[in-house]
């Protein structure tokens, strides 16, 4: 149950609006990498976890909080930047104001950047957040559903993967304000996505085996193959010479994949090579973590009279 | 800021899995009238509210957060629900008793409905749950975005209608599970968006006025038209005779609206009828409104040096 | 079945071209609370209603036709507001009169605002309306599809809450164009939103009971407790004390929930207090309520050789 | 405007309810081929045709008129096959009978084919049609939004491809149900697909020229190359060998145009070959169609105090 | 199986960075008639030709290889046109430069044209093209999905509309940028859909029957009939007078089709009249292309042990 | 430029028709996870990487069109399981074998497992694959927009997640399956996930410094904070105790996170903790990645005359 306190985790500040930046912020409050996706996808994680790895539903709901916190902090400073709007409109009955902001001609010229603020301003929200990123696009759960499948050794990383992209945005949105209140909250936020990201990092390196994600192992038919599809201007490096990073395995680049392909109907006829794995080690392993992460799962969970809270447990 | 307590605001119970139910409680996860929607509904709303309104966002606040539990609630049961398919697609070596579920043949076959399970349980999010609605479709913001207008007057109507259809989905839903513990726990919650219709009602009656929602007052030549556009089994009832509900002007009946627009030079020459209000009525009011309003929001905020928590306001 | 007159409902003029507000004008043909979403909610619920309420059935449809004639309006003042566009875009082989336009060096700068003409006017529609909000985005039926619920204590809130917000959408319009003619009928539409409220409300008091919508009522333990989650600065107004606007109850206000909930093992061991309902008063008008509603609709259709015309009725 | 009539077009009959075909209607109600992108896609490109081809524009709108009752037709079948359903839910006090087909136990185990009746039936909309397609996806503008282009020689073409899709469909509906009313409905809109794409051929042939489609002619140097890009059990044809459809030009086949494109220095250096038609003649005809076709727009309409109505003529 | 030269099928240039017209550009790259959504609609229509078809199969395939190789010519050169964005974003710790870019003050003002730069190369994808279109929506492929239905005869239609559309696209992409590098890429693209065009067409002829598209012939009843349901200012051309273009069917004009429905009960009355075609020769018709085409299909495929290449046939 | 060869990669087989399993595949065809979002997602990450890393762009330009290459395997796979349909739907004249498929009378039973094909194969693309997922959702590119963001130290970061996301899908379908055929393709492809996984680790291995992601550091004193945001059953564990991963900064763990930030004055009063890292140390590397990645991407591009192809370079 979620418990809600008016002061905000980061005591956001602005100097002066600013909608053009409000509109760019957007990114943060309903954009692919912002906030409430953030929030969300942490939560929806969390259900699978609870009974199995309640130390990994503990994390994740610690973070999904603060990322509500987070979504908050965004929402007030989006808030902040497009003050002044929702009182032009209200005077609905003398508009001369806003057609001057909109002409160019008055003394606020700089208060909306022209072309730059979001009609959703004006005509929908009226000078409030909604969710959408900085183009007017509404948040979509397609942005997070596939990051939820059920396994931490996935999750993990696709959480790892999202804090990154995060960063990245607070980052770039750093680049078009100067205004030093503004800039303090990002920096914040910014941060906070670096602290989270390793968070997810220690979470993951405390499961073994992670690699490969989930249960079953690779071929070692396939598994160091490089196909070399791009052709011209050809580059070697670690990724395509040498021995793979987790398996360790020596790569075998195919210079000519469609030949290769065609030689050997398919590669069907394709045999292990530069590997220790094989199709028994293979099935081995596959059966030992079947059973231990199934295990793990199913003695974690009744299948009748199933409750949530812990206060009926005895 | 939020704040989270791992246990559950009802102590949502299931007696056994089902699947098959649990696709159609995706309806109130992330569904259209769902917990979801609502909680970033009543969210986003607050920010508008906060300087020049907080007793009402006081009480957006309140219900967002206990949506934000209304939806941890669906999802633990929606959970408890699919309890057992993340520990079979773990045995991933060994898969029979999945094959046995979908063929029908096992004695779990009662346990996933044929046809009826959500394939993203299965090859998705695995057994957990997920922000779609019961068919699928990722939850989009596009659902509540033009419900936030930067007006209660609006607002609130939005949520009163948003409370309505949450409501009946929950009525639906009773009528597809015979488990009595899921039945316990959606009784609450249906309950629950009784309550909050009220709230918002409550909140909608003490601003005055608040018809015509906005500012701008209705043109009294076009405000007690109806157009009989429909023809053949014509029905008269309180809504095109008698006197309107709100404005109390005399209904007038538009048996033939294509003759009556063409005859009118397409409305340009219609004069008022059966009302008291007039043009100068209406300017009057609106400006009156207009200012009013406009400055019980400018007077709330100011234009620099702006902060969001309270405990640096001295 | 549809018919179609050429000329308009309303007599829809411009003065001069204006793509800028044509841009914004979007919002009422192709946005979540515009003209074509108005159309097709009222037209959806309207099948459900034909047979056992033929009188709602008519004011459905009565009022669809007219949001489709509406819709008409709508894109014929942006087609107008886009008059130019086309023949110049016409004239290919001779770019340089659209180049001066956008790069305001020609005496046309005052006819497209820098930046705020959509560029689906430009390179898609080719100075044409089409069916997106003033951002770009595409209507979608996710707008309104969880409008029609098969119940008009339902739907017809929800009707409510859509004219108020497309009230709303002209209010803020009228704030952004200074051409008389397009006030003129922008101020037409508004006032048809404001009558359409009226008709819905008047509908929605001829049925009896309406309140809760639907048929099952709630449960009198938890339907008049105000739970206080947002803490600080906490406000009291009639949403959160007193009687609550529908069934009279006595409010109580719980100033933690979180201790409450764990206190009342999740609300199971909570009692009916403040009121009079009573599990049994709720069962017995569950059961009243299924009967004459089922009752209605089942005997107004019949289950074989169903047609939908009236002349083939005897 | 618009009018109604309360009967349908084509008087559409149903001989028993049939939830599962109801479902695969939906295709032709809210699917990306059905009736109400059909009526919409004609609307929008009928505004832009007024004025410089009224002719043009009274065809777009009896079409387009016709499919919005199209669509009538289909939402009334839907309804109909959906018989039963809204009754059954509002006995929303005694479930068992809804349990029951759910089960498959009762004698209703017909009606509701297992798992093919959509979820939004029962939970959503009650037993009425909603704009999705049999999937449950939302219809949205996306599907229709490309098709108007302000150009009548690629908006016809658009219509012909799009009354071949509907038809298509109506094909396939056909072979789901066995009720000879519900196929006799059927039948009747397939034709009128039929007969539509015969409409917009003639009227496509009725303006010169139209090939290239808009304006601008294509440079004779690419117009007449076929890339042979896809590998193995080449084929020759009509398609790459002989001459072009249109324009009569020897088709070049070019056997290997990775080859071909290094060679010509990313076809910078190609000439023109087995063409009559020259850069020179290109530029000549794009002039002289600029200026029919800008012509014909302009003047076709006036640029400042413009309005809609025929009536204001004079 | 695909392969990749790193070199483009056509060298593109740029003269000068120009991030404006990048997004317009983007309607190729992601928009709904784009280059992504040519290349996926011919390559999912090939799957099912690929046996009985083999020859429009090495068509389909051929023609989406060179549109994947269109779709990275123009996204070449939008990220040529952005050249600039990027190295600047990395200049995080000073981010002068595009702060003065915003502000329109320093000497590269021209670079980025103001409001009209998409925000998503500024905060997402920083100066590279993404899979938008100029507004910033998502490609969806609720563009394509409709236009691969598993016949030749209606799939070709929708390619020959589709190809018309591309063609548009760039036809009014070339009247905004007046960089000649850029125009001449777009001369070549813009050539190419008239090129293609003539393929699909030629293809398209190559097949007998193709009309009616599908199997299924139509009702004669209801063929050749003209509903003229939009009033006012009606117009007589080849579409609504004469005989219809494939069938050759005296067109019946009804000059009032509500009138004429309600006479005939719904058209159920209705005689096929001005025409040959007879309810017997239409059945006939049916069976015949019935067998033909289903035997085309069957007979080209095994029920299993499939497999697709080409090398393991013998 | 692309090249495609008919033979498959991997040569695809299929042991007889599975619709069911056809339905669920298409996770892995049009779904979030699937081989269009893979391909599609390097494709767009390689432009901007073409310039300043090249061999990265080789990378990422081999990888991408083999995820191509397994688009065109999983639509293989695809079009074989669903053999079958396609013939029998163009036996439009004769419908009883599908409806005996569908009322599961006939032997054809096995082939269609009830209610799980989905209706998109019957009436939409009719037997082929089209770009969905397993539920009938239209493919977005929101699912892979957000992950280019022009610096190869995220995007390859979300490439991993991406890689490990696609195995799990691939592992959950194996289980769906018994058809020896299908699991020996499923089990190559699922295998190449892997391998890229590695190649993509291997890549930004060889990028130093790499963390945090982009350029900006973070700040100190708020990198290390943990947040128990979520109360009751906490648990300690190396993401909250102990040091951070990458930066070794002793982990500060903030029991009653409201609290502390009520007392920081929310956080602005936060000092630097259990950390070397110092504001002016972070200012410090800032300005040197600054300089030196913006210096690498300035430097590999010319600003005027730019063209793609590398045989015009000299």
């Amino acid at each position: 149950m979620f418990y809600h306190v008016k002061d905000l985790q980061f005591n956001a500040r602005v100097s002066k609006p600013d909608p053009a930046f409000a509109t760019l912020l957007l990114e943060q409050f309903g954009g692919a990498n912002g906030e409430l996706a953030a929030a969300l996808r942490y939560f929806a994680q969390a259900f699978g976890a609870r009974n199995p790895y309640p130390d990994k539903y503990d994390m994740l709901m610690d973070i999904a909080t603060e990322e509500f916190s987070h979504l908050e902090i965004v929402g007030a400073t989006i808030q902040m930047l497009l003050t002044g709007i929702n009182g032009d409109l209200k005077n609905a009955a003398e508009n001369s104001e806003i057609m001057q902001l909109l002409d160019g001609k008055a003394s606020k010229e700089n208060m909306i950047h022209k072309g730059m603020i979001a009609p959703q301003f004006l005509v929908g929200s009226a000078g409030s957040p909604c969710y959408t990123n900085s183009q007017g696009v509404p948040w979509t759960a397609a942005y997070i559903n596939s990051d939820g499948q059920g396994d931490l050794t996935s999750d993990l990383r696709s959480d790892i993967a999202a804090e990154t992209r995060a960063k990245m945005v607070y980052e770039y949105l750093l680049q078009f304000t100067d205004d030093p209140y503004v800039k303090e909250t990002l920096n914040f936020l910014m941060t906070r996505e670096v602290a989270h990201f390793q968070m997810f990092e220690a979470a993951l390196e405390s499961i073994n085996p992670s690699f490969p994600p989930g249960i079953l192992q690779s071929d070692p038919r396939y598994s160091n193959l490089y196909f070399n599809f791009s052709n011209g201007n050809d580059y070697r490096g670690p990724w395509n010479e040498g021995t793979s990073t987790q398996f360790g395995e020596d790569i075998q680049f195919i210079t000519d994949p469609i030949r290769y392909s065609l030689e050997t109907n398919g590669l069907l006829n394709q045999q292990a090579d530069g590997t220790d794995r094989t199709n028994e080690s293979v099935r081995e392993m596959d059966k030992e973590l079947s059973e231990l992460r199934s295990k793990e799962i199913k003695t974690a969970s009744k299948m009748e009279n199933m409750h949530w809270n812990s206060s009926t447990d005895t």
